[in-house]
């Protein structure tokens, strides 16, 4: 694992969210992005090498929503940069780690990411996330 | 605010904890505190320029046990790290922000903290924290 990559954080309205991470923290807006087959507009604020991960629902079947309506806003889940997600999903395959995606999928800003099941890590819902590969 | 310093991690037990954070993830492991006044046994895994930090109650009233009842283990907060805890503080102050505390207290390693009301953040409870002045 090499660095938290971004904390994403359940919240109702990301435009009335953002002045308190950029005017009250400080920290840099760096755009927002929208993941359909998730049902969120995602928002990104930088903080050292990692990031906030604004998430919103699009609709009320978004899991987000569904989130927000049983547990409030708040933090969802963390997400831990790899370089190989594969290869890490066939390690926590051989080692019986209880994943909800046992196959990458696509994430915000073309990353590829996999979601650990909350039970594996003492309910701390972890995603792995590897970057786009750069030209 | 310089980067995430850790986030802190509500688990019953940090021995039964560890193996997942140290095989599973990889993660380097540095070391055990105690914060009395807290009522936790802390542990500390590095990952890139940040820490988890697992939080095992030392006994009932510590907050931790009383999260864990209500909430399970999970996610307890995120600590931002920054140069001048006081100059920090004052500006929330200015700002009208909510804080639990309105003064630095000492948390683990000699550092400085202080936490956000969960409601000034939307339901996530932030810590600001400024390490140990190295001589």
């Amino acid at each position: 694992m090499k660095k938290i990559n971004h904390i994403g954080i359940a919240v109702r309205n990301i435009e009335e969210t953002l002045p308190f991470y950029t005017d009250t923290l400080g920290l840099a807006f760096r755009g927002v992005d929208e993941v359909e087959s998730e049902g969120v507009k995602v928002a990104f604020l930088s903080i050292g090498e990692s990031n906030f991960e604004l998430l919103e629902p699009l609709h009320e079947e978004s899991p987000i929503a569904k989130f927000i309506e049983k547990r409030g806003e708040g933090i969802h889940h963390i997400a831990l940069e790899v370089d190989d997600i594969h290869a890490r999903l066939e390690q926590f395959k051989s080692e019986g780690i209880r994943m909800i995606n046992d196959q990458p999928k696509q994430g915000a800003h073309d990353t590829q990411v996999a979601f650990l099941h909350p039970k594996a890590a003492n309910g701390v819902l972890l995603e792995l996330c590897q970057p786009k590969q750069e030209d």
